[in-house]
């Protein structure tokens, strides 16, 4: 490992302490029983970033609303569905910071406000809601919206795509030399570390990380919402985009840091399959923790599934990314 | 301070390692800016214990049921409302342990799984509703429902009194100790640490552990559901307890250690005031955290008000003692 090269290179952005950071680093041992497997199995507990209600997009917002205050920003402008994390996430960053905020909705206004809807309502949130309209259309609508603010005067910081942006993914390289250390600390040698892959952020993130500290680990990227030709062209794409960000690794073969698994997608984002929904029952009744039926539960199932067919050697490691508060408007 | 005797003393009691502690202790610097102090508030994040939906309880079920397994308990009966942070941190308990686990709630059967109640399902909880009768009358019920687990050839071990014993309370005497040691290493010395007082364990604890410890601060309880004589009586009744059960601090003086304040309960155990609520849109607008209505909004506004009124001197310290799963159930 070498920690000091990612060091350096984070050193360059600016970053704004939102989280609880380190997250813990834990055995599963029960579910290691329950899979009746020698291997030893383990948590990274980002569901434990301890704002709002807590989850990965906390360590993209660290870096954003850094980046945002450097460039002089004064009033953020986020996107996303009614029980988006990054909606209820960027709402409690910027309480904590100080900072102004708009949240757009792409969906209806709610009859009655659940799970994230309804921290965003004790959070006193300025929510806009924009009906039913693709992403792009949000993403336009919300262009269209700072462009007016700029007129008046203000200076909008919009975070685009869920804040998965190479800046935000710089959030996953932050937390893959923390994840190293305590490794490190723990003396323990991680072989296979699970994430989810969605829009692409934490992945990217988490694979440049792996590669520029030289982590012993794999990247298992579990899609949870497109098919993997799409989703790796997204991540090829936005390991470069931080490449030319951060000057690092240029030239480097990421193909052998991590791989895309498709076969616990079922039919894409937000569409649960029944060995998921089994999975939030299981760790639950195995380990105490919560998981959620959009990202955190299928990457889980990926992770289980590849023990038991033997697919997984060794030390694995399963990145618990969230989303307490979606989980109660999720039953 | 003096962790060496409190060590000492916890050391003769096992426990059952069930949360991921230490908890963080953070400054919250836009609280101090809000109230337009020069006193460093700090909060400690017991709501960050990591097992099910977190919360203090964790702590005092790691000695319950390190008490259980070395007692060769099988089975674990638990009681509280439908909401109760105990019975749904029990449950999530007893999944990680292995334990099996009976929850008997004073309630009728809800119509909707919200909040706690929703956890527990997933969980998949033996919950038997027993109506809507006083705490007396469940605790009989339970010690009935025990006698016949017994005559079945079970070994029972029933969760007395919201796990607020003289053994749960060992929990936050553990506490005091992780809290003195993040102290040391963080230099810093906190003169008030203000914590809810409801049934009495954790307020004991925490009295007792800071006494213990020799710790610098002094511990506010502010009683959140019996008026002061009431939770004073229990609070000297429960000292008394974990003095003769540690062997520790007999004759000790503990006034001299902690204060109970009335002027936040309102009308009493779950009976929100516009102060309380007023808190948790504060608290999360603020700082970007959560506080429910029941006990960590009253500790919380305790701890503003005394700030405003200049009645603390310098660094004051708020135990966050969780709930955030009974929350979306509050509104």
């Amino acid at each position: 490992m070498n920690l000091q090269k990612a060091k350096d290179a984070l050193s360059q952005f600016p970053r704004l302490e939102l989280g609880t950071l380190p997250t813990p680093l834990h055995r599963m041992s029960h579910l290691q029983a329950k899979l009746d497997t020698s291997l030893p199995l383990y948590i990274k507990r980002d569901d434990l970033t301890g704002l709002g209600p807590g989850g990965n997009k906390v360590r993209n917002l660290e870096y954003l609303l850094g980046d945002m205050v450097k460039q002089g920003g004064d009033i953020v402008l986020a996107s996303g569905k009614n029980q988006s994390n990054l909606c209820a996430l960027t709402v409690s960053a910027c309480c904590k910071a100080g900072l102004d905020c708009i949240i757009f909705h792409n969906d209806q206004p709610p009859l009655q406000q659940t799970g994230n809807q309804l921290l965003n309502h004790l959070s006193g949130a300025h929510l806009e809601y924009i009906g039913s309209v693709t992403d792009q259309e949000r993403e336009e609508y919300v262009a269209q919206y700072a462009q007016r603010l700029q007129q008046q005067g203000r200076q909008p910081y919009i975070i685009k795509n869920g804040a998965s942006t190479a800046l935000g993914a710089l959030g996953y390289v932050h937390a893959m030399v923390e994840l190293c250390q305590q490794c490190q600390q723990q003396e323990l040698t991680l072989r296979h570390l699970f994430v989810p892959g969605g829009n692409g952020g934490l992945a990217a993130g988490t694979i440049f990380g792996a590669a520029l500290t030289q982590a012993p680990f794999h990247v298992h990227v579990i899609t949870v919402e497109h098919e993997v030709p799409i989703l790796k062209k997204i991540l090829e794409d936005f390991l470069q985009e931080i490449v030319q960000l951060t000057g690092q690794l240029d030239g480097f073969d990421f193909d052998q840091v991590y791989t895309v698994h498709g076969e616990y997608r079922g039919q894409g984002w937000a569409k649960s399959t029944p060995e998921c929904i089994q999975q939030i029952y299981d760790l639950a009744r195995i380990e105490g923790i919560f998981v959620e039926q959009v990202y955190t539960s299928k990457t889980l199932y990926g992770m289980v599934d590849m023990v038991r067919k033997g697919l997984v050697d060794t030390n694995a490691c399963y990145l618990h990314t969230g989303g307490f508060g979606a989980l109660f408007s999720q039953f």
